[in-house]
């Protein structure tokens, strides 16, 4: 079908055209409702009181001051969470819980500055906020360790006592996976240069816009409902019932837009507390976070150590790659992208000889979270770092090298994947044919560089419905949250199939009691696994239909074809019908008609991505311009290629944010020093140049319309890339981020130094 | 299939029970939100400007002063409804859209005290309020008329200028319709005894506590979402779209719970409103009534004047039954329900020849609505009425009598419907066998009447989606408002195919974005209906999981068999998993499973009730006592016999107050006199005795569990019960209801006075 698709493009109607997002005049003139807007009759307000300390043990909560406050209506704290159950104390089933439910309220001890320990309503916010004073906490405080490197340090303090080495000792590694393919020490044999070096990368935030939030009311009955913004509401249902203990069906969860996410709103953090809150005080209840509390106590990406090792013939083949990555899972184990990082690491590629040792890394900071293209940017600036080292000693063209090396379909990832119908040589090949690539460049203090990036993507059950109203408009229920535009793209493939405008559609993100399960928005999956399900849908409906023309011409089903947005009788062409005219007839002729599918797709594929990127370095201040990125981007066939601009234009500027200014400062004691978005420092508008999208579109066997995720693989290049292209323009590898203006400085009296010295 | 279910009646471990309603905890402890419980962020009130003459021509509207008030928000006014459009002036599109609009807010004339003219919305209501002041207009007040038989005066005010009789003179008589069966003068040739009597019944009202709401957003890209209580949202979207000129499918409109329709919720009247004072304020808007607004200006049902004249052999064969009524439809025309009441008015009967004259007329009354049974207590009130003089003149035992002259399979009604499988003959015969009817009756003053009942009931389309959830329960989507406990109703059915408990099901009314089209909850048919949707979409949930298991056990599908909550193998017993067991393994066998049916089912069958009923009157003060009421009726297969002896018991009740106490007292301008639940006299719990509620089960034969609707044939016999035992007890004839303790004293009066000069 690849092939097939290719060699002759579908003309396709919808797919492909760039209509205006059913939400979007809602969401620009601030109507749409996000968590917060949610008022509901009688409704109190929470606050969370929160640890002071990156590190210690909880000796007691006293609540009784805040309960006995006449204001008080309801205090929370662990003990209100869901009971470690029959499991006996110490089991797998009891621990794990109890992580979970310690991330939401603290038990016994906090482990990261900023975790929620108890929690207050009352009428008034500010009523509640000052109640949190009369919650007396005994905490013996304990040291505390912030960093990837200084967390594996031998006499680092454990923060896990369940934690083992293999001598039985205390540990903060979580995980160790290794990833071994062919055989590393002849591949190494057969290089001819080997490079080895080290990486360090930051805690980075997501940093969006709209801070967590949630609203629950419980009724008498123990029904809960709770309404929120998440990437996935099911999601949210799920981890509430488990920390609340609660089965999933007790618990209807009411999806309201999300002002960003990037993987940092999977999570569960206020829900269960409202609900608890609700509980007790008989009220709805809603809580927000502010800024600090989402810098704090939400799930940032993990700061990283990481070797890479690549041998090369002198012809530019690379025979062996090695890499070592310890990541940091934050507060509690298992949250850090190691697996999704071995998929991306040496994607681009295919390369005989891999030994991978990936680790997870608990320390004092909040529980990491997913964000964009999870790991895969952080191992990817590593590898494209040294291949442009590699490029530069062989004196070969970056892409010629890349090219040389590149994976093809069949090849296998370094996480065993073998690989399908994949875009790594379109991509390469469209950053060499881009005029970009060959433009001058002019004055001193300017570099241009290159970096490839890749995310895996994913999938996951989706379900969607689509009833047809009288006025032949369709009425699309789904499940996923749409964060990026997919209403309108998984729309189009509705639209696609029954042949009406895109705008003739409906779409409506639906609660949990609503909508069947559906994964979240997460992994760049809903246009493929959602606009998959829409595709199954519209055949449903087709189907209806056509038994319902059958019916009433008195033909068989098989003498009916319906195309084109019309059905018609084969060979008899009196009897024709629009799809309009059809849905003006569905009550009489047997009721309504909903289509329906439900599924749990695989054959999702990955999305390359690339930049090229010219930045200036101003040698006083250490500040890098970017003057001009073009970013490079395989979205299979592009449903909806505003959209898909879009999404590359984001992820390369979060890149860009993670490559040159993000990161978590944190004090000696492990306070985040840069707590607010003024100190921590996102790119604006004004930092970045127009970013200049390219769209490859190699459509994905695996997908009806050819769509692969588009999401995430953006975010990877520019980090690389920006990278090579500071080395390009100063001469200096920049083998830490972020590479702040104080970071170049340093690293270019550094090199002054040594070259004075030498 | 009937016989063979009364033959050998089905097991059924669901349907028969008696769950409580999985709404009921939430209603009974206040927490259901019902339409005025919405709340919104920057949402403001609206008040309506009603006319204070019950007839009047509006020479202007003036909103300017209201319009400048600083804290005014938004003015509405009709010029702010649908157009009317291309449509000539005068057609009959055009014509139907403003007699629609006009009852939203009136444009050249208002026809009915209370009428809506005008609206204001501000941040308070109390603001709102006030400002009304501040519309001018300008009224021509015209002579009106509110009762039937005045408005086919003559010398009637005419309403209606398009109404024109035979002759082209304007009249009030918007539409006569006959029915005509058999040779109606050889059957009374063939009567030895003729009777002909002429009743009269009020204008009485449905009575729900919860006064009419709406609250609408409508955002600027002209999408309008719309919160209410109804008994069918999607009616109030279609009517909401026809008044706004809006697709239907630009319209949300979410379904609020409903505290009492009756059939009085069925219309818009708010909605519209608040959509324009929110498009034009450009916040969201809130209206609701008051009791006053409510009793003056929704729809009540039809005063009426009525002639029975029947003809009947010595033996006591009915042989020919002509009948004469009028019905006022209110401002409007075409609301009387004469149709519905041609299909009630002789239904317990077998008659060979009908004559059946009916009138619709216009009268400065609100525009009628459906109430309970509509237009059937009416006409059987004064039937049986009739029947009881009959029998009292043949000297015959009155259910003998009705039991001689029986309706059954296959035999016409007046409205020319062929009768299906029915249960005239079972309702008699229950009446009969009931101790009640043989129970010894003490004192002086006390009566014992008996009425039969009937209802034809209705059907439409509807609309369920079920999606199953991984802990084996399932969710349960309809477009069904719930009113008496549908929602378990439904339920119910869906767990009996499923072999699952009732509690298991999560059942949710979606809003008109996220269900199938399904028609309103009337004509008692949501049990019917929406019961027989939730039966298909268990059938579709099954034949999923039945492939699903084949994929896994890699077995024909048609080897499996699912009975009793449990998939099987026909032959292989190893192979077994539960409902549950299946429901955890759906994500890895292909996705979630969600079951769907649509349909618009015919096979509704009609319901039979019948009422015997003690009396005391007191002949000082006129008042009756209802002593002892035993009302019988036949539900097909009673899903769930609590909520059908619910349904009689209030439907009795209602009756009963419209036989002895309700009525609209009209001044001679136009205005409701008792506009109060004070002044408006329904009875409450303290004057009425515990209703016995006796259950017959027919099963119909047009539904899989053999339901019939039960909402509604139990208001019918009451009235002709309760006038028969008045006659019993004081020897009077009440052919005028309400006999309210004034018209019973006056009738003792007349009497005595008759007795006196005889």
């Amino acid at each position: 079908m690849a092939s097939e698709t290719e060699a002759v493009p579908r003309a396709y109607k919808v797919i492909g055209t760039r209509p205006i997002r059913h939400d979007g005049i809602e969401k620009v003139t601030g109507q749409a409702l996000y968590g917060a807007d949610v008022t509901l009759s009688g409704m109190l307000y929470g606050k969370v009181l929160r640890s002071p300390h990156a590190h210690a043990r909880i000796r007691s909560v006293d609540t009784s001051r805040a309960e006995a406050h006449p204001d008080v209506r309801a205090v929370a704290t662990s003990a209100d969470l869901a009971a470690l159950g029959d499991a006996p104390d110490g089991s797998a089933a009891a621990l794990s819980l109890k992580l979970v439910r310690d991330n939401v309220l603290a038990s016994d001890r906090v482990l990261y500055r900023g975790q929620a320990v108890a929690a207050v309503a009352a009428a008034s916010p500010h009523v509640a906020e000052e109640a949190l004073a009369l919650i007396d906490v005994d905490y013996e405080v304990l040291a505390s360790v912030t960093n990837v490197k200084a967390a594996m340090a031998p006499d680092a303090p454990v923060l896990h006592e369940h934690l083992l080495d293999d001598q039985g000792g205390g540990t903060n590694v979580a995980v160790h996976e290794q990833h071994r393919w062919g055989d590393i020490e002849a591949g190494f044999e057969q290089a001819a240069l080997v490079f080895e070096r080290e990486f360090r990368t930051k805690t980075v935030h997501q940093g969006y816009i709209e801070p967590q939030n949630g609203t629950a009311s419980w009724t008498p009955d123990g029904r809960l409902t709770i309404w929120c913004s998440s990437q996935g509401h099911f999601g949210i249902r799920d981890g509430s019932a488990r920390v609340l203990g609660l089965p999933v069906s007790q618990i209807n969860v009411v999806p309201m837009e999300i002002g960003g996410g990037f993987g940092g709103k999977l999570k569960v953090y206020l829900e269960p507390v409202a609900a608890v809150l609700s509980r007790k005080s008989g009220h709805p209840v809603q809580l927000t976070m502010s800024r600090i509390d989402v810098l704090e106590a939400t799930g940032p990406t993990s700061g990283s150590l990481v070797r890479i090792k690549l041998g090369v013939t002198t012809d530019g083949r690379i025979t062996a790659a090695q890499a070592y990555y310890a990541f940091e899972s934050g507060a509690y184990p298992g949250a850090a992208p190691i697996q999704a990082a071995a998929a991306a690491i040496l994607a681009p590629y295919q390369i005989d000889n891999i030994l991978i040792d990936a680790y997870d890394v608990v320390d004092n900071k909040p529980m990491s979270s997913a964000y964009r293209a999870p790991g895969a940017p952080i191992v990817v600036y590593a590898v494209e770092s040294v291949i442009d080292e590699i490029c530069e000693a062989l004196e070969m063209d970056p892409v010629e090298f890349r090219l040389l090396n590149v994976a093809e379909e069949g090849s296998r990832r370094a996480d065993g994947v073998m690989n399908g119908r994949i875009g790594a040589r379109e991509t390469m090949d469209a950053i060499r044919a881009h005029p970009h690539y060959s433009a001058p460049l002019d004055d001193k203090f300017t570099g241009r560089g290159v970096g490839m990036g890749f995310c895996r993507n994913n999938t996951g059950p989706s379900s969607v419905v689509a009833h047809v109203l009288s006025n032949g408009t369709v009425s699309l229920v789904e499940g996923s949250v749409d964060i990026g535009g997919s209403r309108t793209a998984v729309a189009q493939q509705l639209a696609e199939v029954l042949g009406i405008p895109v705008t003739d559609v409906v779409p409506t993100v639906a609660d949990t009691d609503t909508i069947g399960y559906t994964s979240s928005t997460g992994g760049s999956g809903v246009a493929f696994k959602t606009g998959m399900a829409a595709y199954e849908a519209a055949h449903d409906v087709v189907r209806q239909i056509v038994g319902r023309a059958a019916l009433v011409w008195d033909v068989p089903d098989e003498q009916l074809e319906y195309a084109d947005g019309a059905l018609r009788h084969k060979s008899d062409p009196e009897l024709r019908l629009s799809f309009k005219e059809i849905a003006g007839m569905l009550d009489e002729t047997g009721g309504p008609v909903t289509g329906r599918a439900t599924l749990n797709p695989t054959g999702h594929g990955g999305s390359y991505s690339a930049d090229i990127v010219d930045v200036e370095v101003d040698p006083e201040t250490g500040k890098v311009q970017i003057l001009r990125l073009t970013a490079f981007q395989d979205a299979g066939t592009a449903v909806h290629p505003a959209y898909v601009e879009g999404q590359i234009q984001g992820g390369t500027v979060q890149g860009i944010g993670w490559a040159l200014n993000e990161e978590y400062f944190m004090s000696e004691d492990g306070r985040l020093l840069n707590s607010s978005l003024l100190d921590y420092r996102m790119p604006t508008s004004l930092d970045v140049p127009m970013i200049e999208p390219v769209i490859i579109e190699v459509p994905n066997p695996g997908h009806p319309f050819g769509v692969r995720g588009v999401g995430e693989a953006n975010i990877v290049a520019p980090l690389a890339a920006v990278a090579n292209a500071v080395y390009a323009a100063i001469g200096v590898r920049m083998n830490d981020i972020p590479m702040s203006p104080a970071a170049i400085v340093r690293a270019l009296n550094e090199k002054t130094a040594g070259t004075a010295s030498s």
